[in-house]
């Protein structure tokens, strides 16, 4: 029994051993960059399928390895046949069946051992392009614990398997005229002494004895099998490899991280730096325990730095669907790029930058159209941009307790057209948080815009308040003809109209400078309603015939004293569209109104 | 409306700039190594809980509170006061209740703005340890879209408000006797002109005037606010800052990172290597889109590497309990020590070292324990123990279609304490395999004993096959005197017993010169079956006097010609368990005799 193993907690100092950094003065990688996208594998359906509860049935294989082709993938890892009938038929059925392009090469892994390499060949007879990958582990606690091997031993294992692979291929060349490359891989290579992985890789080359170029070349696949140091450690001994290695012209430098503390990513990116050509990985980072490197993540980690990933990931909705199916494992909300959650910003002060980027990106992007310039993403909060991943814009901002009124507006703004004054932003802004505070959840779109609607009693007959316009006239002088005098002189407008007060039609007068002041003075006269306008403001909506009056008022109680009327914290907004600007004015000062008298003790109406 | 300004698909190197890397020469970070635990910073309660749809409730916060004290943070920042009631309730809450431990610092969000500086130590009044923690944008993004600030006016804006935080603090020493600390994030630090950091950091320190040792230094948090460059290149602007800011010793450099490009993790672990004193982040890694960096994965990396974090998650279970209940957002199954996959090996070559590797690790530990070295934790596969994070080893093996007959081997071990002899794992795990093929499904321990009973007819009448052996008798001679002769000479065995042969009893008699060839031919005479042992071994279950036998028997159809009957691929493995040795052995017969004549095909029972 093992669970008798279990030790009490000790100090960790005492039963862990920290990793041994390399001396390494050679080191160039901390000055480097990117200059292009590695070659990429995709081991979905090798180690990424060995590590699901459930691993994929034929049909979900068949599907994922459809997605792959259609997402640019050039080299496949798709199998280990020799190890279950599911993986030896799924080889032949993609050889039997053409579903493997011409530009694609299969990738097959096989342990060295005579009869699984001959299992392995027999599986992918009739391929065009195939990639034999052999592993055999090469660390100190496998040699030891493991294998009971020593050092030589090792070698001399990974040497004769080396030579039948080469015959082997040689012969299904010949017979099946198959082109093939050979893929070594030292396991557990980032445990392993470096010196000695660059050893074992010397011999198999020998052993593999041809000295290719460009797809000719061996493949020397070095995997943190398990991650067991920080990235700076595996971008040391890629580019100690990378360095030390004969003839590395004929050489691919292929990685294959793990992610057990949390750093596949970056050393996979480090080890790029370091000088590997290369990455396994998988879409997501599915695969044993933390899962194999995120090529997607890679992919466009790579993109927002400018350069082509060779990969396509602009339907990036389509491929999780695909892939959280065949995998049933979900996407964290907060993957980079792939969660729900990683466009949004909830905090206030997010999205009133993320607005103002907004803003200042159609500036520019106006500007760099006129004088030919490139359109350059920068945006607040969001290092690439949602469209290019065939996302739209509906997630950026989200809105709960924490948000500003930035966000609020911004949402008013995108679904109403409306573009608030900045103080009827805040009052706003208080009714939703209000809201949120109270039932302690996140106000969707659909919340704030009803919200509004209620709140302003805006958008037709469902939301009128107690008090509706129903018909009006405007005029300068009563009876009088019209005067070719200027007409900013000081002239008196008089309002004459239906207003439907509780359900009963009345007809009201007034006058006033302006027709705003002349409805407000009607509503004084007749309703008894006692209110001052203190700010207005309108924007159009919209082009040409079609285009709109939008219109935005505070009223405050009216007083005597202006002074004090000015000063006073009680205020209500109202806001009115209309294709007529003056009558959108009139519908924003009822609009007001209606939120100053929906508390019954404000106003009894007793009109 | 924003939504126009979706751009077509187009050549990312046309839309995205690189990062620009640092000319830096004074590099040292590659070559350090991790010594001490940094200082945490939690702000699961601020930056963590303004990103969730669903913000914690008041009780959340606190529960959430109480955890993070549990696991050890003395540094807490707890709310952003001046932005919501809910904010600032919580705080007074804390304060008013005393939750808060005498050496647990609290740290408090504000913008540079005074009528919200205020209100932040309104909330705070009372307290005995604060953080005012205030920011500014920095960066030229912020500065030119969104305040429509110069470089000297962003530096004014933080020089006059920490002017106010200074003044402030005084006031509340002198009138409420709380300690204070100052902290100064330079917001988007990552995406501002290094120098520059450098230089508002300094008019910030000089503005508060009080260089102080230990927890009296001022705190510099330097935040990847967005993560959009390598980890390198953040460890590079940390180095930087920690070799320019002067009067470094005065002076706590902390991290804030975020991971947008995954690589969170490895930036502030870099960056720690790069001279910072502290980190920021959230449990689990929560925060705005894709999250703050995550604290338990941080502090386990270094766990493994022995250094103490001083920070306890030995209940990992626990946390993640409360973490997920608060937060309404669940843990990754791959995620980094707390996912439920990260200690699972499904692939047979995993199992089957891990499996040596438990078997190698007692033998150690019992060597250094006579020795009185320390027990090193070395296991392939598994960078941490998971008893460590108060997990068992349950989930460590796990059985899909893709594993071997280790695993399944192991399970059996684990949970029946049979040790199989290889060839039978072999038989088994084939029995295994083809279930979890036909059925597409990971196979449970459950599944795996169910099967083992029923193939073996193991474990009771519940299981019993065709044939089960009631009572017997071995004697050497019957009706003989015992003989002294020594008992290894070519003595014959009887064997005289009752069988149980579909619910009829029989009694049977045979010879041979075992018991079990005995019974094998009393099979033969009595029952027609002819079947001759090919293997047979047996090991003891326990210790003293519940010590048990287990046998493995393997039979092959008998045959005139015993090298054809060696030679067959039909075979038939048993096993049996019994206090006395020879009953085990007689057991293990029937057990493989049952499943030889489970197939009606095989024998009809003609007896």
């Amino acid at each position: 029994m093992y669970t008798d193993t279990v030790l009490p907690s000790v100090d960790p100092s005492q039963k862990y051993q920290p990793y041994i950094p390399l001396q390494f003065d050679g080191r160039t990688w901390p000055t480097r960059t990117f200059k292009k996208a590695p070659i990429w594998l995709s081991t979905d359906l090798r180690d990424g399928n060995q590590a699901l509860a459930n691993p994929m049935t034929a049909d979900q294989k068949l599907t994922f390895f459809r997605l792959l082709i259609k997402c640019g993938f050039k080299e496949i890892e798709i199998a280990y046949p020799a190890a279950s009938d599911t993986d030896f038929n799924f080889v032949r059925y993609l050889v039997e069946n053409n579903e493997i392009p011409d530009d694609v090469w299969i990738q097959v892994l096989t342990p060295a051992r005579e009869d699984l390499i001959r299992r392995t060949f027999d599986s992918i007879a009739g391929a065009k392009r195939v990639i034999i990958h052999m592993y055999n582990a090469t660390c100190a606690l496998f040699r030891g614990v493991v294998f009971r091997n020593s050092k030589e031993q090792t070698i001399d294992l990974a040497v004769s398997h080396t030579k039948i692979v080469r015959d082997l291929s040689d012969k299904y060349t010949a017979s099946h005229g198959t082109m093939f490359r050979y893929e070594y891989s030292p396991e557990t290579f980032s445990q392993t002494e470096v010196d000695f992985s660059v050893a074992i890789c010397a011999a198999v080359k020998a052993a593999w004895g041809k000295a290719g170029t460009g797809d000719n070349r061996i493949i020397f696949n070095l995997p943190a099998t398990v991650e067991v140091a920080p990235p700076n450690h595996y971008a040391d001994q890629i580019e100690y490899f990378c360095t030390h290695i004969s003839e590395r012209e004929h050489v691919v430098v292929s990685l294959h991280p793990h992610n057990d503390r949390g750093t596949g990513i970056a050393a996979a990116e480090l080890a790029v730096l370091g000088g590997a050509d290369r990455i396994e990985g998988c879409l997501f980072g599915n695969g044993e325990r933390t899962g194999n490197v995120d090529i997607v993540n890679l992919a466009l980690n790579l993109y927002t730095q400018g350069i082509p990933p060779n990969l396509d990931f602009s339907d990036l909705q389509g491929v999780i669907d695909v892939v959280t199916q065949c995998n049933d494992l979900p996407i964290h909300p907060r993957h980079p790029y792939a969660g729900e959650l990683v466009f949004t910003a909830f905090s206030g002060s997010h999205q009133d930058a993320i607005k103002k980027g907004f803003e200042d990106q159609k500036r520019r992007h106006a500007r760099n159209s006129a004088n030919g310039e490139p359109q350059i993403w920068s945006m607040p909060y969001l290092p690439i941009d949602p469209a290019d991943l065939g996302c739209t814009y509906e997630a950026v901002i989200r809105v709960n307790s924490q948000s500003g009124k930035g966000g609020v507006a911004y949402l008013i703004k995108q679904h109403l057209d409306l573009d608030l004054p900045r103080k009827m932003q805040i009052a706003f802004y208080q009714v939703v948080q209000a809201i949120a505070d109270r039932e302690a959840r996140e106000m969707t779109v659909e919340d704030i815009t009803a919200a509004f609607r209620n709140t302003y009693h805006f958008g037709g007959s469902k939301h009128e308040g107690r008090l509706a316009l129903k018909s009006f006239n405007i005029t300068t002088e009563p009876s009088a003809e019209p005067s070719d005098e200027d007409e900013t002189r000081d002239e008196r407008r008089y309002f004459d109209g239906t207003v439907k007060v509780d359900g009963v039609l009345r007809i009201v007068r007034g006058d006033g400078n302006g027709p705003i002041s002349a409805l407000l003075d009607a509503l004084r006269t007749h309703l008894d309603i006692h209110l001052t306008l203190r700010e207005y403001s309108e924007h159009t909506i919209g082009d040409g015939e079609s285009a709109k009056a939008a219109s935005y008022i505070e009223l405050v109680a009216a007083s005597d004293n202006i002074k004090e009327a000015r000063g006073t914290s009680q205020c209500w907004w109202g806001v009115g569209v209309d294709s007529d600007i003056t009558a959108s004015g009139l519908r924003a000062v009822l609009s007001a109104v209606n939120t100053a008298v929906s508390a019954p003790t404000t106003w009894t109406g007793r009109c």
